[in-house]
């Protein structure tokens, strides 16, 4: 059988880590690429599925790969079928064990979608915004208490009774608290399928997750062939790395850049990011092809984040934003000297943020520090400083680091 | 501590297996002899729950046996709580894969419902009937539509949360499926938290079953906690065996007494019950003090399928069936020659029913034979012949048996 090497676009395929139903891997690349042609001969744009769990608020660059593909879906004339899991997010975990589902009132989840939309970029251009808010017919914000509120017991014992036991504990997660002697109340096994159901409700042609998602869109599928419905494809991007290297980005984790931090914070991040990781975020978070970016390995940080920048707030701004970092001139290097030092011998360790601010006479008292920290004034290493408590351990985790307030103060921190 | 030796009434304690909440069952008795005491003390008939599938419609013995318990339980004051499971009924199982749960239609459902009432004495006097229809506040019958139609998901969700896997798979069915690898549909583990809301529903004070619904009755204790309310006592009585005296009772297994059959046919089946069966037929079917039977085995089987017979028919027309039955005389004995013969010569086996009636002369024609079966008139042994094609597979099966039409004629079958 001949094969076109490259069935898909290269907007679909670039980062993608998984595409199923499994089975021949260039088979189930021209399925989509015939559904793809199939729905422009029609004038049927795709119904391009991603469920979000509208219990946190903050979207970080980890998050952002999805939306990133979404918007390319919706670039190419799709339709983005938003899903706000409204409902799952007010049941929450009824025996209180869990820490991950907690149960929210309605209006706390109304808020935390309301949050979710402006990052977004609901209300905002298009040129602006994560997602295109704006063209008619390239975006359905749906929430899931739309068809899941009406579920009554006759149709729950039939979604029940389109899984098994056994598939359900082989699942990664399940399987391991089995095997590990932890309790699993039998709800959490309805809501893979409950999540299933989504696609169904949607009509979805193609579900977007990232990989450790693949049972639950998996789940999708399946349902969608017990409803009669035309199937799912599942595609499934990988789970970004945080700025540590090692460990998935998670606001938990404290290795994140926020969606909404400001373009020197971005940045600054951005440029440390290590040799391991820095080709998955330029390939997950840029549009730049590998072969445009600088060898030089320290040449080619600074372009990832002047790009991954400028995409959220356009190449003027991120390139003010890498100007700034540039003066702060972290660690050694020529520009060095032209920034005061300030001696922390006169700092008593442990030292919280506050306190370290007013002993390096930057700030004239503690609560003078506090409320620069809490107004966002303060930097180390162009990071902002976001809680006045953040605690430091001894002399060497801040020697030959820039201390900034504001605009225009810089102290280099010395022994 | 010292506990009086009986502290349960007879007519309760009659015949049970076991009794829960597990712990020491002097302990418990004592706890259920107090519920009885205070409920007595307050005015407060306990609520006794029994759940029927109407799945099927005929009545065995087997059956009855937990009629009877709940029957005494009328008899002593309190309210029997009849649960027609129709709601499950409808649903069945919705892969269709299982053969006990076969999906029925309201009206089927109903009908099924109707026969059963009508079998245990709706309509009748009590003296004549299973169930005490007719004292006021001592029967509620209550379908479970009435509860179960209006659940919503987050109620079935609050349900499935109060359970977990471990638990469900340590149950006898489910462990023996999962370890052999036979598929456990996930709406399968629904159906014991449907069975025990239904006590929550009901507010029961005890649950009635047989021995192997011990997982059942007791979901229906932890759902009462869960709801805060007081929780059922289990009381649980064996499982009947059949008349081969080896496998339960159970209509497919044809070793049945049909709590319909004639007063003969009852008598002749019962009669015949093997030594190893006799005493808990005894036990579970009578009311007879095992020191007021006769000692030698024969004697004992007549005390026995007379007091049945006449627990359901009354004792004179138990004691017709009775010399009925013994004019039969069955195998050998002294009457026997006054039984004309038939021969099975001109037979030809395997020989069904309707062409034995020919072929030996009792009937004018298959057809006629057909007839009378049809309109119950043919008996073997005493026992009716319920269907015109039962196969009989050669002489050594029949000889020495005598064959009955109608009230009159009979013949001995020889070779």
């Amino acid at each position: 059988m001949t094969v076109p090497p490259h069935s898909l676009p290269n907007w679909l395929a670039r980062g993608m880590a998984d595409l199923f139903p499994d089975g021949n891997p260039d088979d189930v690349d021209q399925a989509l690429a015939a559904r793809l042609a199939a729905a422009e001969l029609e004038g049927r744009p795709l119904r391009v599925k991603l469920g979000i769990d509208p219990t946190g608020s903050d979207i970080h660059l980890g998050h952002s790969i999805l939306f990133r593909k979404l918007r390319a879906f919706q670039d190419a004339g799709h339709t983005a079928v938003l899903i706000i899991g409204d409902f799952t997010a007010r049941i929450g975990d009824p025996t209180g064990k869990s820490a991950t589902r907690v149960q929210l009132t309605t209006e706390q989840v109304e808020a935390n979608a309301t949050t979710y939309l402006r990052q977004l970029g609901q209300g905002q251009p298009k040129e602006k915004a994560l997602l295109d808010f704006e063209t008619p017919g390239r975006l359905e914000v749906r929430r899931n208490s739309e068809w899941l509120e009406g579920l009554d017991l006759p149709q729950v014992i039939g979604l029940l009774g389109t899984a098994t036991v056994g598939q359900m504990l082989a699942k990664d997660d399940f399987a391991k608290r089995y095997g590990g002697g932890t309790p699993i109340a039998l709800h959490e096994f309805l809501y893979p399928l409950l999540q299933g159901y989504d696609s169904v409700a949607v009509d979805a042609d193609v579900e977007l997750g990232g990989t450790d998602q693949k049972f639950n869109v998996a789940m999708g599928r399946d349902l969608q062939r017990q409803f009669s419905q035309r199937t799912q494809f599942g595609l499934l991007l990988p789970i970004l790395v945080g700025l540590d290297g090692v460990q998935k980005m998670s606001k938990s984790l404290g290795n994140t850049v926020g969606l909404e931090e400001d373009p020197l914070s971005m940045y600054s991040k951005l440029e440390k990011v290590g040799d391991a990781a820095i080709n998955d975020y330029v390939m997950l978070l840029t549009d730049l092809a590998n072969e445009a970016l600088p060898a030089n390995p320290r040449e080619k940080q600074k372009a990832m984040a002047l790009a991954v920048t400028a995409s959220r707030y356009g190449m003027h701004v991120a390139q003010k934003a890498q100007a700034d970092a540039a003066t702060l001139v972290a660690g050694s290097g020529a520009a060095a000297a032209d920034v005061p030092e300030a001696s922390l011998s006169a700092v008593n360790f442990p030292a919280k943020a506050f306190y370290l601010l007013s002993a390096v006479g930057i700030c004239a008292s503690s609560s003078e520090a506090r409320r620069q920290i809490k107004g966002g004034a303060a930097r180390l290493e162009g990071e902002k400083i976001m809680d006045p408590n953040q605690e430091f351990g001894s002399v060497s985790e801040l020697e030959g680091k820039v201390l900034q307030l504001g605009k225009k103060t810089f102290r280099r921190l010395v022994p």
